[in-house]
């Protein structure tokens, strides 16, 4: 289906009501020490809606959740909230009862200068595991936040910035489509880099059996008029074929958060389903653009993940069950060796072959089909035709796996279901960068 | 239990009755230019029993398994062997039914000079997948090591470098003691170095939901008299321990296989279970000898794996369940971040319970000890407990981490059940080498 959805600058802001800061208040307590520019990225976050706003999230499945997603958990249930205030360099996870105190107090730190009630505003962390919040800067960075807000797409970059640990590349997008005969809005910022194979939920609870696995964040505005179940049900949806099919590392965080706001600000009669016929095409309409939104972003955790050189659409079909489908397009997407082989650019299809049949699938060897094409494309060069070589030369295989983007298509040619996993590279620099140095320990991950 | 051995010389020759030998025969069909030592690496071994012997087997449950495999598979189950034919340079998998067909001619070939059937040669290969053998050279290389076997500590040698392939180091060991008033000795080869988790069954089924994932393989000899079904059983109590909980990538082979020949030379009465109280500690003795040469080998494929610069044992207990204890090991054992973290010696305990946390173990964050100790060391320094950090200090988290060898212990304090693997950690070293050059694709691994 054709969306007629345009681009428009802004991210967050761009829908009407919303207004962002991002400022820097050393959560990482490096010191600000003068002449020094390490130290100044931002790291604090407010996004406001200038009027109360239907609220949806999901939430890492993990076990071991942060405190804020703790406090999200309850608070997204009532369906309404004003605020979300974020902090990067540390990820208030495994902080015990304190830390828990922390994040219902950035909430009411950054509830007061609007006079709202703290129930409507949403937190979020994102940084290394283990470390109490420096509160005394939290408070610093919060009133300065709530001072800075503003509408124009500066403030929406400078939250952007703030939200970053190591990205590379602030990620933000926002669409403009018209819903009920009004112009309506929808943006969204987000952060990835390492910790990335979210399987996030509503509850926390895990979806299924699949083992789904960034500290990945999105926060999404929206000035359409949406009820909070519908905004949960179309969340969900999103999610399930954008950020839910990520995986830089394999490794699920404990803070993985995705949020959307939807104030009404553009007057459009409410959705909400079910309803009556007429609003089936708007409510489509919304869904597409939210898909293309979570989409885009969480494409852009991907390529700008921990040492990512390359990006890799992993496309498998045929499978017997969606869960099998699933269970190969993981395997393969985390598999050492075939991450390690997009990094030298080697169209290695023996370890994909032997990654399918370790994993949870039903794979037959004899029936296996294997091949390259261009992101999106239906051209494809096989490799592997029911488990045989074909006559495509190496030098013609190096070339479709020397892209920087390439879709791998997998056929396991036993059923009907398909699942597709976004995936990277394994490189040298990811392990550089993540075995950190002790004599910095700043330098250490999350 | 104190089991009288001592350690011997000779690995697969040092029992009485078992001649080797490893030859070149340019499997990888590098050519053979003078003054050239890079292709000379011995590249196909033969183990001859000079008696019928009985046989055991495991095998790995991938679903993509290699032609020698699936011949193995059917020859094991008549207990009785004679010979091993193994190459390296080439997995013989993913070839189809002349892969099969090669296999076969493998073991026919290895029988013809001795006058065996070919139905008790057994076969196993490892290398690059989905490329067929060079039979005339295979050939060739089979009857020069039927011209060159020899019951000495060098041929033995010789057959070890043989199957050897990105591993650095030859991997033997044997073991001599006293089994009904006769002396008998066990002796063992193996490689390892990439695409290492071996789960293997003695069906290729697999045991059960856990993920298991090497190409490894191990061969084992000793001139004990053991009945096949006691054989088999001991060998199955011995991998369980040993090969099955060891990781280096997470990728579980087509190849992976372990073969153990019994051939009674040394006079035993027969180990048979069940069987006569008076047997009992006999089959101790052998079981417990069985499992020390394994786990050694084992021990010695992760410490020997490609780019691995740390061995961890990582030691789950507390957990309610095996499979749940299994599962919270491999998934520490297998965490990106968690394993670049041991390259840089950061004692980061949040990225080991955030592995533990998405696992499929059942862990709540609040019960929750993590600590380090020297390798079987029994004073714990304890990074956290019940979840809470501890007063130990960074300074001494990192000299814990910093050593070569150390045990990582984990205590979920949910239940009675544990389990260990034995682990390594991912550096730039791996990434480097599993890249290759598609420039030179002998560089490219299997």
């Amino acid at each position: 289906m054709k969306v007629p959805f345009k681009t428009v600058s802004g991210s967050i802001v761009a829908p009407q009501g919303f207004l962002a800061s991002g400022v820097f208040c050393d959560i990482k307590r490096l010191g600000t020490g003068k002449g020094s520019d390490k130290g100044r990225k931002r790291d604090l976050a407010l996004i406001v809606s200038t009027m109360p706003a239907t609220v949806a999230g999901l939430f890492t499945t993990n076990q071991v959740c942060a405190a804020p997603v703790k406090v999200c958990l309850e608070r997204v249930k009532t369906g309404v909230a004003q605020a979300i205030v974020v902090n990067s360099g540390n990820a208030n996870a495994c902080t015990g009862r304190q830390g828990y105190r922390d994040a219902l107090a950035m909430t009411e730190l950054a509830a007061a200068p609007f006079h709202l009630p703290s129930e409507q505003v949403l937190v979020a962390s994102t940084g290394r595991i283990g470390v109490p919040l420096p509160m005394a800067n939290v408070r610093a960075g919060i009133a300065a936040a709530a001072q800075l807000l503003g509408d124009d797409a500066a403030h929406a970059a400078e939250a952007t910035e703030a939200i970053m640990t190591s990205d590379t590349r602030p990620k933000q997008i926002a669409v403009e489509f018209k819903l009920g005969g009004q112009t309506v809005r929808l943006g969204g910022i987000c952060k990835g880099a390492g910790m990335i194979q979210p399987g996030m939920s509503a509850t926390g609870a895990r979806p299924s059996a699949t083992p789904l696995h960034a500290t990945m964040l999105a926060f999404l505005t929206t000035d359409a008029s949406v009820a909070a179940g519908t905004l949960q049900a179309c969340l969900q949806e999103a999610v399930a074929q954008s950020f839910n099919r990520i995986t830089v590392d394999g490794d699920m965080s404990t803070n993985d958060t995705v949020l959307i706001l939807a104030n009404g600000a553009a007057d459009n009669p409410q959705l909400r389903h079910p309803n009556a016929q007429t609003r089936k095409t708007e409510l489509s309409t919304f869904q597409a653009a939210l898909n293309h939104v979570c989409l885009e972003l969480a494409k852009k955790i991907v390529r700008d993940g921990e040492g990512v050189t390359r990006f890799v659409t992993v496309r498998v079909s045929g499978a017997r069950t969606f869960a099998e489908a699933d269970a190969a397009a993981r395997a393969v997407a985390n598999s050492a060796l075939v991450k390690t082989s997009w990094c030298g650019g080697d169209p290695n299809w023996g370890r994909i072959i032997d990654a399918l049949g370790y994993s949870a699938a039903t794979v037959v060897e004899e029936q296996v089909d294997i091949g390259y094409s261009a992101p999106g494309g239906r051209a494809v060069l096989w490799s592997l035709r029911r488990g045989q070589p074909t006559r495509a030369t190496f030098k013609l295989l190096c070339a479709a796996v020397a892209a920087k983007e390439f879709d791998l298509h997998i056929r396991l040619n036993l059923g009907k279901a398909g699942a597709v996993m976004y995936a990277a590279d394994l490189t040298e620099a990811y392990v550089d960068f993540n075995k950190g140095d002790v004599n910095d320990p700043a330098s250490l991950g999350g």
